[in-house]
């Protein structure tokens, strides 16, 4: 039945490139291009190559796409996508409308999407794969490449109460829900026990070759620019994090670090026991960040009479809507408090 | 000794951001963004999905982001990138110059870069990797990933006679080498002996989703715009070849079909024996394209007194001379045939 369904999506999908909508005024951009962030020089053996000779490759770098509107007087913003996905979650919804990335360079922000660190443009070390392909690693040392079902996608990002039926007030364009699932990606990340996970950091390194900006991460990244304050906050004006994981229990010493940044804590509606508990670990977070000396909020639609969301929340219906919510946010706490300090 | 002279241009690579450019005149978008192409609603069993439930998935899907230029007057180009590549190749130079993909928006032409089903942004399958680690495929089913090591980059793309040491016309930026061995992401490709690469379908549809297009492959993907001309002409304006493989042994029909869509073939600078038996092989190509009452062309720059392009031509320090000539052989044999038809 389901299966019947979803195949008449994919056909309607055949029609994307006439569902693209064109904005009504044009996109002017100072700048737009690509760079990477990090990356580490290592020696690699042969086998480690694919058949290739050894020699020098680079891993752990970190792709950024970006646009700088003409005229941008407002703080870069960095989006960072969640698990199983990549930047393309902050680009044109699935059914063909406006994007956060373009929302927000219209609002004179430069925006900058990454793909994180072994992730779609990001690309990552092969040689686990050709060692076990080899024989000289044990299968089992492969990393777990999860995707995510259509079946398990639609309760755990929330589109509604079971399989192909969506909340009756449910914002995610669930008729071009098939559009959605091919954003999935695996993740190859191959992570030694207690290493420092390079996102943290080049995160951190791009706000300071920025001069300053906000970073913004989703779900499985929605801790990450917490941690990227941790490693160094002289290049981050501002967290957003939206529908994270729990927080961790930060030291005290962290929380006067994180206390020195603006935080936004994002969470859409439909919340299940499981956000809940995250949305109340969150809630303790907030004060006690405030508790000291810090400034950090949360966003919570519903709250506000604007129900529906989903943990896609950028690419819901009314994604715009959500876009003024965070961009208010940026504006009263980040961009206005820098010209105040003129 | 190599190694400490890249250690050094990875520390000069920190200074990324810096280094973009910015253009003298602003870009001026009637709309940007990204969508998919095809893809296959498969049934995934639970252990396919790394410890995840059963269900639907999508893959063979084929990411494309765009740029249409205001007032767009040309045919749309799809650049499609080469082996061990994502659709960065065509975005901004390792030392932070324009790319092929804005120049050519910035010429009129709206612009579709994507990544090849399987790599960047397009997503793949996992299901082999997950039954490897599971043990119920042997690890030789795992897929050759190919990265190409700094030394043999440096001798199959052409930059120099030796690694480290530069022609002495190298159009290369190899001071920022290293940034574009960052450009590396693996592939997995997972395709079953005989069967159609998803890539020449999906280029096909692109065509003619779009109404009409040139598409440009390079290297690896120096064949598909022949592929997917040979699926279906009718979204088809132009094949441009790039430092391609070999061309195969068509059949008449295949000639004839051919013959319909004016193509460009292109070689850099430097050929060694094998660049120059491809080389040969695309001149008599070429030779029997004509003769079949086709329009095939050969560019190749040291003809026309331009030295030193290498093997990433799109990314080389003339990279816009060459563009322009790539531009004025589409306005020639593309766009004004489509005025005459008028």
């Amino acid at each position: 039945m389901m299966v019947g369904t979803f195949a008449t999506a994919i056909t309607a999908a055949a029609q994307d490139v006439p569902d693209l909508q064109t904005p009504k005024s044009p996109l002017v951009l100072k700048a737009q291009g690509s760079f990477f962030v990090g990356g580490d020089l290592i020696n690699a053996a042969a086998g480690d190559l694919g058949g290739r000779a050894a020699g020098q490759i680079v891993i752990n770098q970190m792709y950024a796409e970006y646009m700088i509107p003409q005229g941008a007087t407002h703080v870069p913003v960095v989006m960072i996508e969640g698990g199983g996905l990549s930047g393309k979650s902050w680009e044109t919804t699935p059914d063909g409308r406006m994007g956060f990335d373009e929302y927000f360079v219209r609002q004179s922000h430069p925006v900058y999407v990454v793909d994180q660190v072994w992730r779609g443009r990001s690309g990552s070390d092969v040689a686990v794969f050709n060692k076990v392909r080899a024989g000289t690693l044990l299968p089992g040392e492969l990393p777990n490449m999860i995707r995510t079902s259509a079946e398990v996608a639609w309760s755990v990002f929330r589109f509604g109460p079971s399989f192909g039926v969506p909340w009756p007030d449910e914002q995610f364009p669930v008729d071009h829900v098939v559009e959605f699932y091919k954003q999935g990606v695996p993740s190859f990340s191959i992570l030694a026990p207690g290493a420092p996970n390079p996102n943290y950091k080049e995160l951190s390194d791009l706000g300071i070759k920025l001069n300053g900006a906000v970073l913004m991460g989703h779900s499985q990244s929605g801790l990450f620019p917490i941690e990227a304050a941790l490693v160094d906050t002289s290049g981050i004006k501002g967290l957003i994090l939206a529908e994270a994981g729990a927080p961790a229990a930060y030291t005290d010493a962290q929380i006067a670090k994180l206390a020195t940044v603006p935080i936004l804590v994002y969470f859409s509606d439909h919340l299940g026991p499981g956000e809940q508990a995250r949305f109340d670990a969150f809630q303790a977070f907030i004060n006690r960040i405030n508790a000291a000396g810090g400034n950090a909020q949360m966003l919570h639609p519903p709250a506000l009479g604007i129900f529906g969301n989903s943990h896609m929340f950028m690419l819901d219906k009314n994604n715009l809507q959500i876009a003024d919510l965070i961009l208010k946010w940026i504006d009263e706490n980040v961009d206005s408090k820098k010209v105040a300090k003129k």
